[in-house]
């Protein structure tokens, strides 16, 4: 291969993305910078998150410019190197962007690679990367949940919610998992061991609240939130008293022109319950700690985490839709090398 | 007087209370119950949960029937008493109804009350009743503020507003307070000590986050929220990493028959802010120190807490809706004895 194959952003999506918003270029594979290295992008993990940086509004990090490849998070290998400690073919992981090649200059978010540690580097997009840790800091730092205490995960089929509910078994809660359809209901109960599944299609507020309520008779007293919308207001109304809420995503909102929003907030002050805005980023100091965990517990067999991989850079925005459409079945990642 | 007028919830509001939803009825005086007595009320407590209360929705306590008297805190004297610990002609506090009298059965509400500490009984439903005690706790013990952080406070002229920007102050905090009106937000700033006022009437979205901005150009570190609605989301664009925000109350959203919501919980997520449901009855252990610090800002000069006394229980519909209008300056009380 001698071009570079980017995957652009031309426009920035109103609602859901559309094929439009985005184009393939080829262009000219770029030369390591100064003390930096050239990139072979093989893994790139496709997160919720990039829909928020399609966007012009605030956020953690800046938009990603139009015109420019979409921002993500990458595995691959060093094509050419002007630095000692990244030599050429050695694996590496940095916030790149779905490309072929990416010119680096190693920053925070530059890190080597073992990849002895793991059956696939796609791994260290997974396991033992943003997913696992988000799940493990999220359920243990922020909730903090006690034995015998009710979790209830939205989104609990997919990337990060699986593995949430597999820490609060193995922490001794109580689990309740949403998702939608039968299908990966049946999944949240055989593969990630949820104590009830709740199927939120189909079903208006007062059922799918009177699911919960059935579900947690004693109410919630941990919400782990993907989701957003009107399953986070349900969830809200069958709170305990004195409930932790992480929030960790809203998926339901993202591609919304107009946000549901959170319409029983008042609920929050009754339930005198506490919502908690969570980003990983800030237990990088903790992540070998973190990682170190979640691989012993796989070693030990009491966990699994799955992996939705596709193909080619050409399926991006294919790819990328499988986020919203429900379709994904475990950590979505793009093998486009 | 040998009648008891009570002002009765006769119909569940929708949206605004609306006078036909009262009635004003007379009945016996009722005789004390076996080991409780009969309260005469002289001064009732005019609240924005009373509104919660009239609803027939989940709160932290039951709807008020149909048919029965608006629930309120009360402050008055023992009419008749089977019970030794309230001798006739003593002053006492508890959880009655805007009623003149009311048959108490001595419970978790129930309180001696020393007129001899405060220059008017009334005092006990403001500076050292609830007002006083949400303000404090919800700022010391729920926001835990640092010296030099921003404090943003909403509905800030008003009874629990304006003490939360003086303990704020005295605090070592930067104080925003937001009000609707001129003459509000001279007295944010005149009586009240804060270092900003903004007048949130005729601003839109856009025009009250640049005044946020303006004022809390490092971001706002703390929110303490008794309005919601708009106002919290402008509050949420604003807000520093890390913030924590004090839910107390949402009065925007208390007459409305679909809430606005809040629309904007993502930056949430991306400031890492927490939401804290507050509800002041769990510190009731400890409001007897909560009093005691407030009194002594109070004899020191440090603090003042203004009260909007109204008069006669036949105003009872007008003088609550002052709730509402924006029309209250301080903590508002019926007197009806």
């Amino acid at each position: 291969m001698t071009q570079n194959r980017r995957f652009i952003l031309r426009r920035r999506p109103q609602g859901d993305p559309v094929p439009q918003d985005f184009e393939l270029v080829e262009e000219d594979i770029p030369a390591p910078p100064p003390g930096g290295f050239t990139m072979r992008n093989v893994y790139c993990s496709l997160d919720p998150a990039q829909r928020g940086w399609m966007s012009d509004e605030e956020s953690y990090m800046p938009p990603i410019p139009l015109g420019d490849a979409v921002r993500a998070t990458c595995v691959g290998t060093v094509h050419a190197s002007d630095n000692p400690d990244f030599p050429a073919g050695s694996w590496v992981m940095n916030l790149n962007a779905i490309e072929d090649y990416t010119a680096v200059e190693p920053g925070h978010f530059t890190a080597p690679v073992d990849v002895s540690l793991a059956d696939s580097p796609s791994r260290f997009l997974s396991a033992m990367g943003a997913v696992g840790l988000t799940a493990y800091f999220g359920l243990t730092e922020v909730a903090r949940p006690q034995k015998g205490e009710t979790l209830c995960v939205s989104a609990a089929a997919g990337a990060v919610g699986s593995v949430v509910g597999q820490i609060g078994r193995i922490m001794g809660c109580r689990t309740i998992g949403i998702a939608g359809g039968p299908e990966k209901c049946r999944r949240l109960v055989e593969d990630y061991g949820y104590d009830v599944a709740i199927d939120y299609r189909g079903k208006d507020h007062d059922a799918l609240r009177a699911e919960l309520a059935s579900a947690a008779p004693d109410g919630i007293d941990i919400v782990f939130e993907n989701v957003g919308g009107q399953i986070l207001e349900a969830e809200i109304f069958e709170l305990a008293k004195k409930a932790r809420i992480v929030l960790c995503g809203l998926i339901s909102e993202y591609n919304a022109v107009e946000p549901h929003g959170l319409k029983n907030l008042w609920q929050v002050i009754v339930k005198e319950a506490t919502l908690h805005g969570f980003l990983v980023m800030d237990y990088a100091p903790r992540f070998a700690e973190g990682g170190a965990q979640i691989a012993e517990w796989m070693q030990q067999g009491r966990m699994r985490i799955d992996e939705d991989v596709q193909h080619g850079i050409e399926n991006s925005y294919d790819a990328f839709m499988r986020l919203f459409s429900g379709r994904n079945t475990g950590k979505l990642i793009l093998k486009i090398g």
